[in-house]
């Protein structure tokens, strides 16, 4: 029998990768698109129905955008604009949304346990870790103790990249045929990604990395 | 300079004992009251009202109906009848929500790291951990950890009862004029308190061990 997994779908490369691991595994995976405010959440989460919809799983959408409304982070519309520039810059971490992915996994932990999953699956890797603290190895241990204690023992992550980067997400995705044109990385207002945000600009590495060019259209281009 | 403190305000008796001490301490405390579609919750989210406007606290009311409206629970509308009887009761299992206090402590969190609280309090306690694993010890020191590492070692969690039970934290709260009369416990989908689920049997029993009546009215009484 099939497991059921349940997990966020972002509509971004790591995720959409990850469903299509997850798939190709054999899982009966569940989709949950957060919608909290962002600026890009717009466009993502239209992404994450094109994807849900190519792979042909079920897609909840949580709405989380006013209670993350107070919430201090240039992400959100709230905030202040998008810093360009790399992912290693200070500025970047002006985009981090205060315990976004915490929130997240207690919120698909507590749906697996009423959907009667055991696995919840998360999309971190390698290059996540410099400036997002709910990323590192360390706090997804943690967090995988909690659930699993406060789930009594129901429930627990697997992260699949865990030991990867973007560029070897990639080169899977790549290889099987995972559907980027559809998928949406820039975290700026706008429909058209802009190229310069730290999100584009390690998108757009992943794919020189693999010799290949993005099939989604930037600004200017 | 006060050290700023966010809880969640449910408008039962522990958080709003809790409350009182906090503010007792001379924390400034920012209260949340959670929505989250459990039968009860229009009467002790107008006690949580009643409360943080007796202690003159802000209060965010945080909307989580929607997304928790699939979870699976006795306590939710869309779940079955409150059984009534002893917590102890097998029975009263039916009532946990699934993920419920993790996904509270997480939003908590994130709302502490965005206003620069260093601090969210929780009133777990003794009496609470034979059916609740999210109120145990061991799942609250898991999810104390993944909290601060998730915070980037900003947030930690303090639960000021964590040794205590329903007839020591109401003795601290009577000496000290918590206002229980403005409280609210009962489980069931009615204004007037039932004095027969599990909830309002382990309130009346806090009263009788401290040897004084409860100042809310009962049905039929």
């Amino acid at each position: 029998m099939s497991e059921k997994v349940v997990m966020a779908l972002s509509g971004g490369m790591d995720s959409t990768t990850m469903l299509g691991k997850l798939l190709r595994r054999g899982h009966e995976v569940i989709c949950v698109a957060f919608r909290y405010g962002s600026k890009h959440n717009l466009y993502e989460n239209r992404a994450a129905e094109l994807v849900a919809e190519h792979y042909k799983v079920n897609l909840f959408s949580f709405d989380l955008a006013l209670i993350m409304s107070g919430f201090k982070s240039d992400l959100l519309k709230s905030g202040g604009d998008i810093p360009e520039g790399h992912y290693s810059d200070e500025t970047m971490s002006r985009t981090v949304v205060p315990g976004r992915n915490m929130i997240f996994l207690t919120i698909l932990a507590g749906l697996a346990w009423s959907v009667g999953a055991q696995k919840i699956a998360i999309g971190i890797h390698q290059g996540d870790h410099a400036i997002y603290a709910d990323c590192r190895k360390e706090f997804f241990k943690a967090i995988d103790t909690a659930i699993y204690l406060g789930t009594d023992r129901r429930v627990e992550i697997i992260a699949p990249f865990i030991d990867g980067d973007k560029t070897s997400i990639l080169k899977w995705g790549l290889a099987n045929k995972v559907p980027y044109e559809l998928t949406r990385t820039c975290y700026k207002d706008q429909p058209i990604s802009c190229g310069v945000c730290g999100a584009c600009q390690e998108r757009l590495e992943g794919f020189r990395n693999n010799g290949v060019s993005d099939p989604i259209s930037y600004e200017g281009k």
